[in-house]
């Protein structure tokens, strides 16, 4: 009993540091690849803030440049991980032009650092922006970089990154507070028009060649589709009509033959489209983005 | 001296822990690619369970819906992790037909979270199965996935893996016990008959193009090959013979000149084949599987 | 107050275990690639050396024993981590022939567990040897792994790192030393001659193609340019011009339109040349090593 006693300042010390939002946690995402030593420089520098730091990856396959797909992967990924945690992502065609460094805390308890050029496009519309503070390099930024101009993800934003997350210093400390909304990139959002459900492909889930769109699950039961189901497809690039088809909306891929198409309901619970242990991406040459739309009716 | 003392009881906590066969290391296995965010999902999952959870890759390259190298790549390095490791491995052409989702604890002390579709073949014949136990989803399943049927890597095995290794789950509570055995893929085992050595071309040291065969030291060593013997080798394909010719059985890659055959012993002991600084596979175009087998003489 | 003195003795000896050198930390760089088991039969060595290890990659996508680019990423990121780290790099064409196997400490505090078979060429001659021992696998090899000659990586270099950074064995304890000298590859080193810069291509950023030199910003200082004064810049493989061409100094990528190209420093600061939303290296055929020089000049 009296031993006890003694650790209950140690518990407490764990409780309060639990109490702070941030955990320890840094997830990064950049389109630097994994072939040289970029990653690993900026990891390098984050064990040097603190070694409690806990560092994960989202991914590092990010198109050159693509903003758009680097929001997507963000939206898609960051409320899986615990409240508290510190994403950085780097996909930033414009490094050392005007463009904003900020740390976002999202409406979900989320902080994300990035560059304010659109990266934030998806999660500020699906979860919400809470609050934006722009990255003060005057004391944010490592000490020992000051002539190097281009690369802000290892001498500014996972070194901000990892002392947020480590509790170096609080979001407050992070910079002056801006209104509360971020630059996005305008799409066409998903509707249902006299029958027809219209939307954007939003993304191909690239390992598999299955296309994924922006219909929800809600907006997809206003077409009143039970599972067995025929849907009649049409994608479009840029108002061109690419492909047209039936597909039959399924619970598992087994349910159709192989090399056959579907419809499914992907783990983000959107509209998507696959062949059974095929590629329907390649197959028919689609790709992602905002000039790629789709039209569904039901048969 | 006295201070001591009153660290005693957490030194002892430290052993308690260690006691129990779980270590806090998850290790995973998937052929989802690291270009999206499904593994960075799956590891969120993770440390939304367990802080103290230790998360590791064995590698996100299995090409698409390769069982069979799931499973080589398992027995390639489970036993390389402490004992009480939990592997979870999501190569799962079935996911949402009726394919068993289950955790087995192998003869050797680990514990894997897979789909029970072929990926335990090599290990249960290597290492044996213990005994097997049959997730419950009621239990060992995401709060907030019921409405997705797609990501059981996610959703359930990652979700096991982690309460598993962080003791939030005794083994007991993954799901009842299953039968201590498990679906295997049938292949050829390797034989010697007249002199002949016959066997299966496992897997491709893919990075070199080297032909690693399921032939071990000690079969090969019925032979009574020395370094410096040459050895003859035929290579069928569905038993159509794709190469023929000499190598000799050398100690180190540098024995033979740039660009010639050898036969060699792999990192786990069983006869392959290489070009010294070449490819041998891409250069003969040969591949893996159980269509794949060789002949071995002795010249 | 009383509970803080028993608190005491801990933080002691937390201090104490940092005054020893090694801070538990690893970090990876192989050839072996992400496909197959290796890296990760690596990493479950450590872990089973030391629960406390703190594994990281550098890269694992060397090009196949390309002991050139080993050299270079190393040089690219140690300086990065924190004091103490030890890096392991495995890019070993001679495994199992009568290369040394050491560890080296360098001058800024480093260590680094290798073949010294030239990868040590640029960390050598930027940052300086202080210590060379080599591994005595008497006492430094896993016990398991008698009868294995071609994986080192495994059986020698990542188990004997660990030991080290975990402070299992002390950095006298990797065995006898060694003059503090290591193989080095030779090259052009970068002059100034005659008004002309001359340097060699030292690597490419190959995830953007652009051209990276050895030319230090101090030496590219003594031709005296400001941001917005134009290079000429020629190209040699192998003394054979495959490049001639004006290109703007400039402070971003911003500052030419898209698809031109320009010189900057990069973020080691040397001189570095680019296209904006390009790829230098695709587009004009260039490669890295000591086969590729060039030549600036001020217009």
């Amino acid at each position: 009993m009296r031993a006890l006693k003694y650790f209950l300042p140690l518990f407490l010390l764990f409780s309060f540091n639990r109490a702070i939002a941030q955990n320890n946690i840094v997830v990064l995402q950049t389109d630097f690849g994994l072939k040289d030593g970029a990653v690993s420089a900026m990891k390098g520098v984050a064990m040097g803030v603190s070694p409690n730091v806990k560092l994960f990856d989202l991914t590092h396959e990010i198109p050159n440049y693509n903003i758009w797909e680097a929001s997507y992967r963000l939206y898609q990924t960051i409320n899986y991980w615990p409240k508290g945690t510190v994403f950085v992502s780097v996909v930033d065609p414009g490094v050392g032009t005007s463009r904003k460094s900020v740390v976002v805390k999202t409406k979900t308890g989320q902080f994300i650092v990035t560059p304010d050029n659109g990266t934030l496009t998806h999660v500020a519309e699906a979860f919400g922006i809470a609050e934006v503070r722009e990255i003060d390099e005057a004391i944010n930024r490592r000490k020992e970089s000051g002539k190097s101009y281009t690369f802000h993800g290892r001498d500014v934003y996972v070194y901000t990154a990892s002392r947020l997350a480590a509790g170096v210093i609080t979001y407050e400390q992070v910079g002056k507070a801006l209104p509360a909304k971020v630059v996005t990139i305008p799409y066409q959002h998903s509707v249902l028009e006299a029958g027809t459900l219209k939307g954007t492909i939003a993304i191909l889930d690239i390992q598999y060649g299955n296309v994924w769109t922006d219909i929800s699950d809600e907006m997809f039961a206003k077409l009143n589709v039970k599972f067995g189901d025929v849907l009649h497809l049409k994608i479009f690039n840029k108002g061109t009509k690419v492909y047209e088809g039936d597909v039959p909306y399924s619970k598992t891929f087994g349910d159709v033959a192989e090399g056959q198409p579907l419809a499914y309901l992907n783990s983000l619970l959107q509209l998507s489209f696959a062949l059974n242990m095929g590629n329907f991406a390649e197959t028919h040459k689609i790709g992602s983005g905002a000039d790629w739309s789709v039209e569904v009716t039901k048969k």
